[in-house]
């Protein structure tokens, strides 16, 4: 028998729950620039919706409240970004103290191209009212929290002027197809730049209002908690902190003396990626790492040769910084509910 | 659109490593007694074989070398175990201070139903010549290691009274089907009670010898080394040691007041479990789990219903003893290329 298909191997999602399903995607054996829909992390709060609706409507502060299809979006013109969505909680695992909640560690995170109608085109069919300030999305999945003895829908607002940003789409396909089932098909809202808890899925309303909306996934989670055991401080979770993964070597490797590349991603909410570093001695030196392309929302791919001729132990760091200022720090900015880490990047490993 | 096939949520295999493939198991969202081969953990050293050989031959210190087919296995007498294989890696990213090397989880273990032919049974027909000592077993794949500038095999070896065990089997189905491609197909050596890496898969060869194997997975690897720079003290690793793991709650799992479920599994390498015990409080007092099925060989699930009514954060330990009057300890032993952690197993919760 000769070698076959059955020894084909390949990289997983990684489970963290499965009621509701909740799976990181496999980051450090991800080379691409776009995921297959098999490898988008999944982040649900609910179990998946038992109806879906194919079409959604627009209303609230409206002129005139409109309900959009599948068959209208594909004759209107569309737009294409690639754009990395990463979950608030990515990287929940490293804080010290450790929070509670899924221990994601560095895969809730993924990229790939959403095509979709501006927001902004849709608004302009349905037209405004006066006193307009945010815009709530409503998804199809609900559920009952721990903390609310009823029944809530998934939902989320974005301000108006992020919610007519050109770039803030309805999307509708995922790499050219239709979105996945589990991603959110049929509508999917993305917002480039923010955490991925403001890409609702399965978007079933869009409603306008006329002031800050309180929604549990709004005003209860998705704030960052800057104390253990009080509110005090807390500000909602947005835009992405600039940060990077080291996907090759893994944590804790052995490996020869030599020539070895290492190499990740780097990702912010602000501007572009301006620079990665590398430091392989603890951070007291740094070197810049190669940057492959560079665009605005995606992730930035990167590498450094690393030649080693001394065994030994060795930490590696990562470090982006981006075109607004912002560098990622030593330690995180911790927060009670675990989001937004974003320290450099650390991995040990053994040169044998 | 209705509810379907794609709201389906499955539990996938955990990517350590993809060349060669190394995947632990999905151990916390699995309540069977067999795996699955999809669910099997996966631990190799060195790429898939090329090419699979339908025999194997014994020879050495035989009266008769022989060689067996696949055909002439399904016409003899077969024996079937329930067994779990722990790979002696398991949990090795829990060790303090860290050791380098895969960092498996808590999933590098599986159990199933082996069947196959007693490799006594074998030996009877080939008949053994004085001075047989152990009993090397060569595997179909191979490769270079980063300490030998040669190819090698994986090889093993049992002493002679082990190999003639009754239920030391060379296993040709799991689960009733031929053995999984990935698993060893089509000829798999099963040591039950030892760790996994004594259960050689993809036999091509099995020799008598009249003194110590010395091949690098017994005389280098799985060896354990009390000491971070030096060899002194060195045992080799063999028989499982008492373990318990805790599938659910999840560690850092958030939870409301009232009932919980909290079960695992426990095992050993030596009789079978007598006991599992349940401390909800930083081990100051235990309570006894409810065990179900105790074969020999198997893993024994266990469970404890926690009435909690107080909220605040929780330890939750398990701790297996065995007939052996072994116990898990509170810490593991720690060495150098981390084999056999078997601290008793722990969890935190917060009740909200």
């Amino acid at each position: 028998m000769s070698k076959h298909e059955k020894s084909k191997v390949r990289a997983y999602l990684t489970t963290r729950k499965v009621n509701p399903e909740n799976q990181e995607s496999p980051i450090h054996f991800f080379d691409k620039t776009t995921y297959p829909h098999s490898c988008l992390f999944r982040r649900n709060h609910f179990p998946y919706p038992d109806y879906i609706s194919a079409s959604f409507v627009i209303t609230g502060l409206v002129q005139k409240p409109l309900r959009f299809s599948l068959e209208q979006f594909q004759s209107m013109p569309s737009k294409r970004v690639k754009a990395v969505l990463e979950c608030a909680g990515d990287k929940r695992n490293l804080f010290v103290p450790k929070v509670y909640g899924e221990q994601w560690e560095k895969g809730a995170i993924s990229q790939g191209c959403w095509s979709g109608v501006p927001l902004r085109d849709l608004l302009q069919y349905t037209g405004l009212l006066k006193g307009a300030k945010e815009v709530v999305f409503e998804a199809q999945d609900y559920g009952k929290r721990k903390d609310i003895d009823q029944t809530v829908p998934y939902a989320r607002s974005l301000p108006l002027q992020k919610a007519l940003h050109p770039d803030t789409l309805i999307a509708y396909e995922y790499n050219e197809k239709p979105i996945p089932f589990k991603n959110g098909f049929p509508f999917r809202l993305i917002v480039p730049q923010w955490y991925g808890m403001a890409s609702v899925k399965w978007i079933k309303q869009i409603t306008v209002i006329d002031k800050q909306f309180e929604g549990p996934f709004q005003a209860i989670d998705y704030v960052y908690y800057p104390n253990k055991d009080e509110d005090t401080g807390k500000f909602p979770v947005t835009l992405m902190n600039v940060n990077s993964t080291i996907q090759q070597p893994l944590n804790m490797d052995i490996l020869n003396t030599g020539n070895h590349m290492i190499s990740g991603i780097a990702m912010t909410g602000q501007g572009r990626i301006a620079k990665v570093e590398i430091s392989i001695d603890k951070g007291k030196t740094w070197s810049p790492a190669k940057l492959e392309h560079n665009d605005e929302y995606a992730w930035v791919r990167w590498k450094y040769l690393w030649e080693v001729q001394e065994t030994g132990e060795y930490i590696i760091l990562s470090r982006a910084t981006d075109t607004a200022g912002r560098t990622q720090p030593g330690t995180a900015f911790w927060n009670r509910k675990g989001y937004g880490y974003n320290a450099m990047d650390k991995i040990e490993v053994k040169i044998e």
